[in-house]
């Protein structure tokens, strides 16, 4: 039997759904005791991150668990190795290579002794075991009671941060406490380069199967002050150097076994440093740890190694409290500009900060790296961006942090050259087309019915950019890059679509795929149609803008791509005619020309152990049904929502609804959008809830490889777009705020053009509030409301229909 | 770049096209000189075979041509390794294995040393070289004079053959004469198993790249009058004994350099055997080789040595000669049965005689193999069987040796379990679905869009089996096999496809592939949707005949794989309601829903280098196109000639014709077929032209990967079927000929019914002659015609308008 197993997920997966264990808390996630059946999922949920650096949350000592309980991970954003994709069946025109991010050399190591025993949670009895990650301090710490087999009590307090404030560091304190015994003691601290990445071939949303040997040493240093190991990547050609120093007035460093000891029993893989301690029943000692990773896609390769060395030695003189200080003040300004509160329901509190949170831990901000739809909490995808950072990601930072939302978009611009070239690979002689799932900017996608065909990737990006400058005036930006992005992308529709020939004319949009998986290879997909359209209608708003306000630089965009004016005016041709399916009979949008003359999918006899039905049924089965893996025309009325009526949405939603399985993490939130916007509540916080905590109760069963990031940021639009009923509608912000019975109120903040405004709904009123910037306008329903410094605050009563 | 590069292709094809070289004659291709750059492609159209064993047209001298311009080749129908698929990005009921045939130890190999100076083509200077294969002896035969470097004159002549008779053996017979010198001759007699299959994994007409170890050595024999390897594959199991022997009256073994004297060399992978003769000028010494496969396919494994052996001794004592007599007198029946008379074109006459002789070298007649796209002629395709065998080969055979024909079917009877598992995986809970592509029963689609998706296949197997019932009154495979197997495949088609729910009900085929595999995954594929139709047509057929006449069995084979009333009923509704897709307002027929919507392909803005268009086109740039590569509607109206009247074959002719590119070699034939049928003379010839000498002018530039064995069997199609207006329609034989202006006549069989028809048309008649048979009706146009045994002849005077 051909099956793709599921089976080791489900082992160890927990049988107690995790929200009974974790107690609920707005600002942490607590983990009350220590269990290897859960042991795989919390190293995700606790990994730490700072967009640069992400380390999982593995513990410090080495893991004993069984096997497939674990995985150490530890990233750099946008360092990847490149490997051949090889076909059983080759095309022409297939992607070529494949990107991973890899795994590094691990410096988090601390393996403690006790006299002659070693400190280990498989082994003795924990007495007491408390893990948390605190959204306010960034750091996670584990406090751990432990009595040895020979009866020797210890508690061990280590604390971890990856610094928001240096994005090369993280840091460890490492306090041992004597509590019944006095005992010499020994900790070796290491740098473990004895790391592979995940090996698993037959679940397609972990990835593939990784052949090559990924690093090859360069060079090692091992000094008293500094361990490091540079590597080189073999096909990637990439360099990286991983290092740690510590610093400490308990221990004493044991130069005998310095050096090179450990390194036979390693393969020379492993650098460690050793440390003795004689301590006194009662008392403590303290070790902190500082680690670094820089890589040849930041630095020259020949400095990477100095550079370390001079960071940590920089590190080492201000100390661990001076970074979790630092830390502290971070996220306090981050929270400030970010913060959602949810009164009534702490554990939907709890997923939206802690999603909110790991959001920031995840997003590269370097304009080099992106935000992979795992963040880089795991090897899921194998790090891949994809369209789920322009149309789920970016809203979050754009109205929390733009200056990120900036970075996200400027590295899509820096991608340009290669959406070129792979533009040409496609047949296509102009423009420009960007892959589908990428690290490098190179189409990785390999299997191109759910892959290279999703040619919205390039009306999803030209929304982002559109929304991008509807909430900041960006003008360097637009001047620079917006403008020749959009219309290179925008060029690729003139000759993907065509014109019928017909009277009326007809322009459609053959063999894509949109964005719901379950459904490939087709025509005339609403959402893509409906997005090229806005795409080529953004394209041309450009090309009058510039040439009415900047002559120059549109004289100087339109001649380095060769834009002709009779590419301008086939964009309004083709826009104006473009084919949007519409259903007569059933008074609804159709997701393409064909989707709903397919068989509806027999949801009766379908078990729940069949779904996701992708690890179940051939692709073909699955394709020839009317079965949504996802939102798709719903995502086109969130992201659209001026084309249809209120009428034609709930119908659609209705319609949609009964055949969507949401097999896609990215499904639910957009249900609960629409569904709030409707006016089913009941179905909007279903909904919300499904996204809301969809890792920390790990519903998908997959949150072990790695936190869904574009869920994550959904929840924070069922807020906002949700339950808020914010829209940006020709150019203007509007709100319609409704809130869930279930809440005494919740307040949520957006920055736009420079003003922040805090929008607070209770049961009677509306509140809102311009804590910065100097003036604000915007629709309450229909109502328009102006803030300025005159009158900073408006409140609303609330219709008694918006909550019933 | 990432592009499939054809440059070696282009590199060793002959510059002058091969039909300029190769004399004419009608049954022989003669090889006039020695040419590195057309040895590949001659290595194909030399090959050797009888539908058991195939040998390229390799020299029996080791060859010393550039890399690239050879590859050995010895094949056993059937005998294949397997080996896991590994995608890229996997999914659920993917095929798992690929299966391969393997290349087995070459037993061809001779060295002839001329004192010190080895023969060998590529040295010293070739006087006179001819190489020549004669389709009615059956014997490939080569006579080389060559003067070496240091000025020795010889004479080589080598005749082979592999016995029709005898279908594990294979013989040589190798004679020198000594033109102007008297010298110590050594010959080195050699079974190498040292051999490899064809690497490439860039064409996806090749095959996957092969990264497995082939064959494992088990043991091996070295006798004086015997050597043998036997061998075993890694994942098929399958084991298998490869020998030869020898005779001589004028050599002597060199006992002192026989056994393992060159085994060092080669890693043991030879077995040789050293002859010397000391050589007066002017005289003659001759030696000959006996070879033979025999596998675990046909024997126990165990046996498979001594089997060898005693057929090698057996073969011995009957020598070359009494071969070579069989072997001719097998052909004389074999042209007595199937020749095809062209008077006035002598290239055509070679080609379909070229054709025909290949055809029968390479079709399996045990009923557990069958005939690869490439015949044993080499790896293209990876020796797969295809629908090729039903739809474009089986008549062939089915008129002309209809034994053969039963024995492909039996081949589908085999593999009927393994078809019902496939349905399983695909997701079917009942009946049988056929691998679009194996060798030993297991799906091996490696890309289902143009593969597992041809759910055709089933439809093409159930039509071969009532194209086969229908010639030949079999009541034992009716009964045994055909019933269960159309009813079992005919199943699939009402899970596959669903009725509309509206009034009037219409029966829709969703997510398919048709033949033309430029466009994939479709709804209401035409040919698809007409064929299941009559697949489902042909099913009730049975049932009602089976009920009447075969009660017993009908009982029994419906138990067997409990049928229902209800599923027979829906069979009907399904064939009466099927949705046949046709365009009102350019009064075709569509070749799916939705391709007369797409956009016209670029032809005039593509040059010839881009051909074949999937060498230089992404699969979505192709499929978003109304381009096709082959012929799909046009073979609907091959298949089902009743359904469509004459001006709608000429419209849709001429509708389809101009955007087809016969990129497959599947399509000329069927276009000639059509072209005759509407009239169109020119077009017919043109057509057929292309067909007939496909492989001997190697237009396609891939023969050297072998022979299309579709195509050949699609010439003979194109003079019964295409210029004799052949067609079998309600079970009643039809004839509606038309002669070339070409032509003086030509003339073809027919056996059916255990009657053979001769049917010659010359430019003032049609003469039927029975010659076979007590009495045979038919239809001269609408003319009907009973031939018996007191009027075998008659002879119909021929319209004007037919001769145009």
């Amino acid at each position: 039997m051909n099956v793709i197993s599921n089976t080791q997920t489900m082992t160890v997966s927990p049988t107690v759904p995790f929200h009974h264990t974790f107690p609920l808390d707005a600002w942490r996630i607590c983990e009350p005791g220590y269990d290897v059946n859960t042991n795989y999922l919390s190293e995700s949920l606790f990994a730490l991150g700072n967009g640069t650096i992400g380390l999982r949350g593995t513990h410090e000592e080495s893991y004993l668990g069984p096997e497939g309980s674990s995985q150490e991970g530890n990233y750099l954003n946008g360092f990847y190795e490149s490997e051949p994709i090889t076909y059983p069946e080759n095309a022409y025109g297939l992607a070529r290579n494949n990107h991973f991010m890899l795994n590094l050399p691990n410096g988090k190591g601390m393996e403690l002794w006790l006299a002659d025993e070693k400190f280990n949670l498989a082994n003795g009895r924990i007495i007491n075991y408390q893990r948390q990650l605190d959204f306010r301090t960034g750091i996670l710490s584990r406090t751990v009671q432990w009595e040895s087999p020979q009866g020797r009590q210890v508690e061990v307090v280590s604390e971890r941060l990856v610094s928001f404030t240096d994005r090369h560091l993280y840091a460890i304190r490492y306090r041992v406490t004597a509590i019944n015994f006095s005992a010499s003691l020994r900790l070796v601290s290491t740098l473990n380069a004895n790391v592979s990445n995940l090996q698993t071939a037959d679940d397609p949303r972990v990835g593939s199967k990784i052949t090559a040997p990924p690093l090859q040493v360069l060079a090692q240093q091992n000094k008293p002050d500094f361990l490091g190991f540079e590597h080189k990547t073999l096909h990637s050609q990439f360099h990286v150097v991983s290092s740690i120093a510590h610093t400490t007035n308990d221990w004493v460093a044991d130069e005998l076994v310095g050096g090179d000891d450990e390194q036979d029993q390693h393969q020379t893989q492993v650098l460690a440093r050793h440390f003795i301690a004689d301590i006194e029943q009662g008392h403590s000692v303290t070790l902190c740890k500082f680690g670094c990773y820089f890589s040849s896609r930041d630095y020259p390769a020949k400095e990477l190694m100095l550079l370390s060395a001079d960071y940590l030695s920089r590190a080492r003189q201000q100390g661990f409290d001076h970074f979790a200080e630092r830390q502290r003040e971070y996220l306090q300004a981050f929270w400030q500009q970010a913060d959602v509160e949810i009164a009534g329901d702490l554990a939907l509190q709890q997923g939206i900060h802690f999603n909110q949170f790991h959001l920031l831990q995840s997003v590269g901000r370097d304009g080099q790296t992106n935000i992979a739809a795992k963040g880089l909490s795991g090897e899921g995808y194998e790090g891949h961006y994809f369209w789920d950072t322009e149309i789920y990601i970016l809203p979050f930072f754009l109205y929390s942090k733009p200056e990120i939302a900036r970075t996200l978009l400027d590295y899509r611009y820096l991608g340009l050259q290669q959406a070129r070239q792979r533009a040409r690979e496609m047949g296509h002689k102009q423009g420009a087309l960007y892959p589908w799932r990428t690290i490098g900017g190179e189409e990785c996608s390999a299997y191109f019915p759910a892959g290279s065909a999703q040619y919205h990737i390039n009306a999803d990006i030209a929304y982002a950019v559109k929304q991008y400058l509807e909430a900041r005036d960006d003008q360097e930006f637009l001047l620079n890059c917006a403008a020749e992005m959009v219309w290179e992308t925008a060029r690729i529709w003139l000759d993907l679509g065509h014109f019928s020939g017909t009277t009326p004319e007809v322009f459609r949009i053959n063999e894509v795929t949109g964005p719901d998986e379950y459904t490939a290879l087709v025509n005339n997909n609403y959402y893509t149609n409906a997005m090229a359209k806005l795409h080529m209608l953004f394209a041309l708003t450009l090309v009058e803008k510039l040439r009415r306000d900047h002559n120059e630089d549109y004289r100087r965009i339109i001649d380095k791509i060769m834009l002709t004016e009779a590419e301008i005016s086939a964009w309004k041709s083709a826009a104006h005619s473009m084919l949007l399916p519409y259903d007569k009979a059933l008074q609804i949008h159709a997701q393409d020309d064909s989707f709903l003359t397919k068989k509806i999918w027999d949801f009766a006899n379908t078990p729940d152990e069949q779904y996701p039905l992708l690890l179940h049924f051939h692709p073909l089965v699955i394709y020839r049904h009317q079965v949504c893996k996802q939102a798709d025309l719903l995502l086109a009325m969130l992201l659209l929502p001026d084309q249809f009526t209120l009428e034609e949405k709930r119908r659609n939603f209705d319609y949609y609804e009964k055949i969507t399985t949401h097999d896609s993490s990215l499904s639910s939130c957009i249900f609960s959008i629409i569904a709030a916007e409707i006016g089913d509540h009941e179905k909007a916080y279903r909904y919300f809830m499904e996204t809301a905590r969809l890792d920390l109760d790990d519903t998908h069963h997959n949150t072990k490889h790695g936190i869904h990031t574009a869920a994550m940021a959904g929840t924070w639009m069922c807020i906002s777009y949700g339950f808020g009923g914010m829209r940006i509608i020709n150019g203007q912000l509007h709100f319609s705020p409704t809130l869930p019975r279930q809440w005494q109120h919740y307040q949520f903040q957006i920055n736009i053009n420079h003003a922040t405004l805090n929008i607070r709904i209770d049961s009677e009123a509306t509140e809102y509030r311009l804590t910065a910037g100097s003036e604000l306008k915007f629709f309450h329903r229909q109502q328009i409301v102006t803030l300025n410094q005159q009158e900073k605050n408006h409140r609303i009563l609330n219709r008694i229909t918006d909550y019933e």
